[in-house]
């Protein structure tokens, strides 16, 4: 049922935005097979024709939407570097927990096999994602709370990857304690 | 571009057969957006009334394809360890640097999130692999080589998820070292 095209409110900056939320909404909702320019037009209330002027592909349109709304970590506090990383790995547990954000992260990984583009910045903002993390790794490093031969970049993997693993791959629960166990592991018991 | 349904070779399993590798192949190749009947039938040169005649939807297809393509894992022998654990993430990360099953995991990731079915398939076939590490993990805690309180599941996210979060979410190289490096982490340094 094609929807009859809306003029785009407000024009400029405020349509832009809304279009790429259509986009964000389409891609979470209905997966990369339902991820196409003229899904997000209807979604949108725009043409077609108004989103190819902007972007080139729904792809484009796709790493545009993310490179705005990301937003990155806070740089952990100098308290207790257990804590930290006990409410870094909360809120990633949080974020994976609600309906929009895990569903738009399995569509960005099928897509992002095909497009390199979305793979670099997809690859990008997770970087930018881990660093308060490889942060407070670093500082437990050189506290002697971590091995100091030890690669940060490969412990950042061990306390975050199981999240994304759980929820993505193997379809397991998240129980509130994983993140305390987790650290558990890296850190030296209290 | 129609191709011509050519008849189905040798009907029965043979045509079964087939049909299911040319889903894989067709996942694997274009991700959930080009993973249709049409397009499986095209590529396996049946109808796709043939292919309705046994599956209800493409996703059905692709959980009998995965339920029976699927081979779990050896189980570790009484050797080392330290050498078995390894050895079972050096197979993983294998998998992992291949073209297709990498591929086909994003795609499933993203079809999984939209098929209660293919979830729970796949939780069960992640399940079932997993089960030669939390054995050696079990073995290890016996040992006293691994806390006794710690979660062995837990210990195996540990080890595991880091390679599928490089290769599907963070989009970081999977250095020959890396299963020897969370290996190290697991266990007492020699």
């Amino acid at each position: 049922m094609p929807a009859i095209p809306a003029p785009v409110a407000g024009r400029g900056a405020h349509a832009r935005e809304r279009v790429m939320a259509a986009a964000l909404d389409q891609l979470a909702d209905e997966g990369s097979a339902g991820f196409t320019m003229e899904a997000i037009a209807r979604r949108a209330g725009a043409s077609k024709a108004t989103l190819y002027r902007r972007w080139p592909s729904a792809s484009a349109l796709l790493v545009d939407a993310m490179a705005t709304t990301f937003r990155p970590l806070r740089t952990p506090s100098d308290e207790d570097i257990r804590e930290e990383m006990v409410a870094l790995l909360t809120l990633a547990s949080q974020m994976l927990a609600s309906g929009r954000f895990p569903r738009l992260m399995a569509a960005i990984v099928d897509l992002a096999e095909r497009d390199a583009a979305l793979a670099a910045l997809h690859a990008g903002i997770t970087a930018q994602q881990r660093r308060p993390m490889l942060e407070l790794v670093r500082r437990a490093q050189a506290h002697g709370e971590i091995a100091p031969d030890a690669d940060p970049e490969v412990i950042v993997d061990m306390l975050t990857a199981p999240f994304f693993y759980r929820r993505l791959v193997a379809h397991r629960p998240i129980p509130t304690t994983l993140a305390r166990s987790l650290v558990d592991q890296v850190l030296p018991r209290r």
